[in-house]
């Protein structure tokens, strides 16, 4: 058995019944066994304390949306036209990648996840495999999908939905858990009807949920409609796509009817502030979604379009875009913010009982940040210091399933210059091939 | 004399003659002596040599707009309704200061700029005095000004006035030119028009710059049309207000007329978009303004609406917001984002031949940032890295008049475990009093 007692810290919970407060709390192997205000009785003799005095400690950030691998494109195309950074910039730098960029690119994603503090990513990306093992190695939580773009041959569709099946039969529940898998067609763009309700269907021959990009700009809403008379929240419902727990990513452009059917069907979305200003897709409708009682998550998307994965930055730009558009200071406060960022995050990848608040049995996903700076100071409400002064680059130690896996801000599981080393060599092949 | 050479440096130099480039920079006493991609040659024998290899290098950025004392009531009153805000939160509290809370909460600000690479701020607000010595001490470059408000009765008008004035004289050129000043009636809406003409006639009288918050919220300009029968910036012009030269912070509403009148008249704008969102203001027409001609810089506004003093955050946030708000994935790209928070910064507090750029003959006013970390790989586009990945947490040292005030993350001339406790000490006794 191992334990780890964290003294005389801050804890901020998100647990509405106790959201802050100075105290301790236990870890017992990869849960946690103790959390209160009162130091702890009874511990195992060999208890690793901490001296959590200078710390705020907080569950780790939940990343619901992204594409680890695309990290080796940061800063390749900006301030682009959507179709140029796409057709002329993304699509051919992502036809050179082999195996090992995909490596290269998870790697350096997980490690600036890991130092920022989220102890849990959504990735679809393809060579799943290779994200699959760094995730294994790093110690972060994964939730990982093969995205399947569906406009080919029947063949080649055959050979997409197969593998995506299998990596997601093959990779469920590995790494003592920290694995969990999903299918997605891509888009209901890049994917004809008939392809998605294969999806669907495989979704509930392995029991699996479903992830895909969602009205993510006007076009192609348009798109849809054009193609399928109906817009995409009502294509997808046809198709039987929210008849299992299913995340959606952007959902920028809703209606309040379709905002309304995402409630009723439970759908998760992941609202990516960051990646839809940048790409110029508009802003998500987040606060009639969170009144409506929709679960909404923080994605980063990939760096190609963000172009980091410090999740502090999507807390942040939700907590204050969203009043700036709508006129209401009161949109999206603090807590709420955080939320966005924690416990909705578990809820969006269907694992609230394990993970997201601070609370005895749940796992012991958690983050340690540095309070001992001058913007924390006055050290008043820490919840709004870290919402609207707080940055990914505060974090000093990261803990998932109770094992650290963040140290004085460097990796333990990983080597940081080997895999900048490897970027870096990955993108110069990729330049020049 | 003394001479520091940085060698082997990545530079962006904010130059668009030669944007970015690895190569070396001397400083020689207080200006920038050599910059270029060969070694330079006949330097002193005594020079310092800094090994640049692991760095890139910038101008300091520049903070036009803010309130360095208000430090002490970050994260106070968040997510409020602006009167509360003000009213039932703001003013209460800064009601209760003495010398010594503006100096603490001044000194705050001023470690949390320098930490976050700020070489120069703009700051109004009373007690100056304090915030000037506190300048002086820190080594940061200030262009400080009383701002008066002007709902009072003559009497206290005309000694607020004459306040200004003498703390504009007295402190204009001090700290080896590191402090000038500007002369400051706080708004249209808090000042009458026959009181901020005695404000523009005092700063031709002693040939000083005016600065003044303008157009934050629709109420405001609304007010402004029911009391004066004008829109704000029409009121300041017929007052002579332009006159003078004239920084105005936020200029959120504007209508087109407006915006070609502030070009003609070579008003500089200080966009707070980090405010201007936290306080639901709305969105200035920046890229508009751009397109006019007007000159645009970046501001912080005090950290009780922002909630932290970081300007790269300004940074990104322009680069991204205006992109979502117009569709236009092209909008203010991150060579144009990071020429607001520097060279347009120095063009809004008239410092344009001395600050701003990284060129021979201009003071050595510049930041080092560790390139070192995974969010800056692959090293490829560093301006866009900087601007979409980069914080203030990444600056490691800088230098100001070629003094180096920051070196490995920690301020060289203030204790700043004093600067934190004498803050917090601050913000206790103001709860209590």
């Amino acid at each position: 058995m191992s334990q780890i007692w964290i003294e005389n810290g801050l804890f901020i919970t998100m647990d509405d019944a106790a959201p802050s407060f100075k105290g301790h709390m236990v870890v017992t192997n990869d849960r946690i066994s103790y959390i209160g205000t009162e130091a702890p009785v009874g511990l195992s003799e060999a208890v690793e304390k901490i001296d959590g005095s200078k710390l705020a400690f907080m569950p780790g950030l939940i990343n619901t949306h992204g594409h680890a691998a695309m990290s080796l494109l940061r800063g390749y195309s900006d301030d682009q036209n959507l179709q140029v950074w796409l057709e002329q910039k993304m699509w051919p730098m992502e036809g050179k990648y082999v195996d090992q960029d995909t490596r290269a690119g998870s790697g350096l994603a997980i490690v600036e996840m890991l130092r920022s503090g989220t102890t849990a990513f959504v990735d679809m990306y393809d060579r799943m495999d290779q994200v699959a093992q760094m995730t294994e190695l790093s110690g972060i939580r994964g939730v990982l999908t093969r995205g399947v773009i569906g406009l080919c041959p029947e063949d080649v569709q055959e050979a997409k939905l197969a593998e995506a099946i299998a990596f997601a039969r093959d990779w469920n529940g590995k790494a003592d858990g920290r694995i969990t898998t999903m299918i997605s067609p891509h888009a209901p763009y890049t994917c004809p009807p008939a392809y998605i309700e294969r999806f669907v269907q495989a979704a509930h021959d392995h029991n699996l949920p479903l992830h895909t990009h969602m009205s993510e700009t006007i076009a192609e809403v348009e798109q849809n409609v054009r193609d399928y008379g109906v817009r995409p929240v009502e294509h997808l419902d046809r198709l039987g796509f929210f008849s299992r727990p299913a995340l959606v990513a952007h959902a920028v452009h809703l209606n309040t009817e379709e905002i309304e059917l995402l409630a009723a069907k439970g759908v998760a979305v992941s609202h990516n502030p960051v990646s839809n200003l940048k790409l110029a897709s508009g802003i998500a409708r987040v606060p009639e979604m969170l009144s409506a009682g929709v679960t909404v998550s923080l994605g980063t998307d990939s760096v190609a379009s963000n172009n980091n994965l410090d999740l502090f930055e999507e807390i942040r730009f939700s907590a204050l875009l969203h009043k700036g558009i709508s006129g209401d200071p009161t949109a999206i406060p603090a807590w709420e913010a955080l939320k966005l960022g924690t416990i909705y995050g578990a809820k969006s990848i269907w694992q609230e009982n394990d993970l997201g608040s601070l609370q005895v049995g749940k796992k012991a996903d958690f983050i340690a940040i540095d309070i001992e700076q001058p913007h924390f100071y006055p050290q008043t409400d820490m919840i709004s210091h870290l919402v609207y002064a707080g940055s990914g680059r505060d974090v000093k130690h990261v803990w998932i399933d109770g094992r650290q896996v963040l140290r004085n801000g460097e990796c333990t599981f990983l080597d940081e210059e080997k895999v900048r080393y490897e970027a870096q060599a990955s993108f110069d092949r990729l330049l020049n091939a």
